[in-house]
């Protein structure tokens, strides 16, 4: 299975990703991008994207290019996550983009950015920074 | 409307607790739990409750707990959190408890644990700690 | 050689803790604690105890504590730390009291509460938390 | 006073700064760089350059570098801060670089890199980003 089917089934088994009703938009090495759309359903009580969301999806994107620079069949978890929160996220959907900061044997350090798209105007609305784990499967 | 009222008020207007199933199990001083429960399509994809059920939960209680300390009518916004994951979110439900660590005029440091409810066990999951920061409603 | 034999061995190696003026105050399982004087070489520009006083204290407790929770000869380093500085480090001395949040075979999530100490009252300064990773000797 | 004047008086008056040997590199616009030597006086107990260095170099310089983007007369400190220790502080110095992720009237994110240089090689050994609150002088 190549590193992007594997990854994209992994995405698929995950109930909270169709429940946002997110989407992988891209997979490369170190580098995955995750969408959702901006809806009452994921609101907070000012009707932007809720701070869950923004952390759904920078957290699944960092998670995702942390597995693309792992050995095939390897898996990670997320051991700790930090987000700043730094606009609302306002628009037509959230674009998360992932990427990695250093890849170890023990650790990866990954980070993303969640971006706001209102009619494809991106504005930078969180920023995430962690820690995944490599797991046995 | 007392504290009570008002934050429970501000809880339902979020779509995104009515999405996970949340329910606010109590207010008090400086001290809010929040529960949801731990199905199919709030998972990961080994089953597990998603990171992103913790956070939200937690980030939730945090920040109610820091609205219950400040002035009346006031509001609050998650500046910045952070998630450390310490064991598999496993059993009928997750509860946040969230709590104060300091309360100041420009910004409140919140944080909460969030337990695995298992037939009335708890086993701690996570844990949050980060900055509110008071809003003009 | 005994934990403690070992711990106080490996705090006496740290250049940076001599330079700061530090001192283990104590050891015990999964507990340690770490005081420094607050005096103007290690201040602020406004005469208060440096945010990396406080940082290097709490980093320090933190770690040891893990190091109290592993098999003997175990190191660790600190993957990563997150500080909340909550009030003004005035007073005499700093003083960091680390624990142990989880103890995993891959990493230890500890932290540490910094209170500065005015005449025998500690007021709490700074809290800690963060991964500490075991690593071979 | 120029912004600079401003920024390098302010440093000065560090006695931290002055005790670990930092200097201030540079400062511009939302960039501010400082450095320091790696010394025994400042290392950890495998002799290589201590987190507690990293982190004061580092949250002094995203700290400078926010001031640099507040209006003349500010202050700010740092609420919290996050650091990643991703690789040993080894070489001749470590050099912080500070930038600012988003000016807010009541908050600025600010972030620095740290990097160990060893006879003009640089590594990345750190990465920071935490949260600075401006203050009434």
């Amino acid at each position: 299975m190549t590193d992007e089917a594997r990854i994209r089934t992994s995405f698929a088994r995950q109930g909270m990703m169709a429940t946002l009703g997110a989407r992988m938009l891209s997979v490369g090495p170190g580098a995955v991008a995750i969408a959702a759309p901006l809806t009452p359903a994921v609101s907070q009580q000012h009707g932007a994207g809720h701070a869950a969301l923004a952390f759904a999806l920078g957290d699944s994107a960092a998670g995702y290019a942390a597995l693309t620079v792992l050995p095939d069949g390897a898996e990670v978890m997320t051991a700790e996550m930090k987000i700043h929160l730094l606009r609302p996220a306002v628009g037509d959907r959230l674009i998360a983009r992932g990427s990695v900061v250093k890849a170890g044997r023990r650790l990866v350090v990954a980070r993303a950015d969640v971006f706001a798209d209102a009619a494809g105007d991106e504005t930078l609305s969180a920023t995430l920074i962690g820690t995944m784990v490599p797991v046995d499967p």
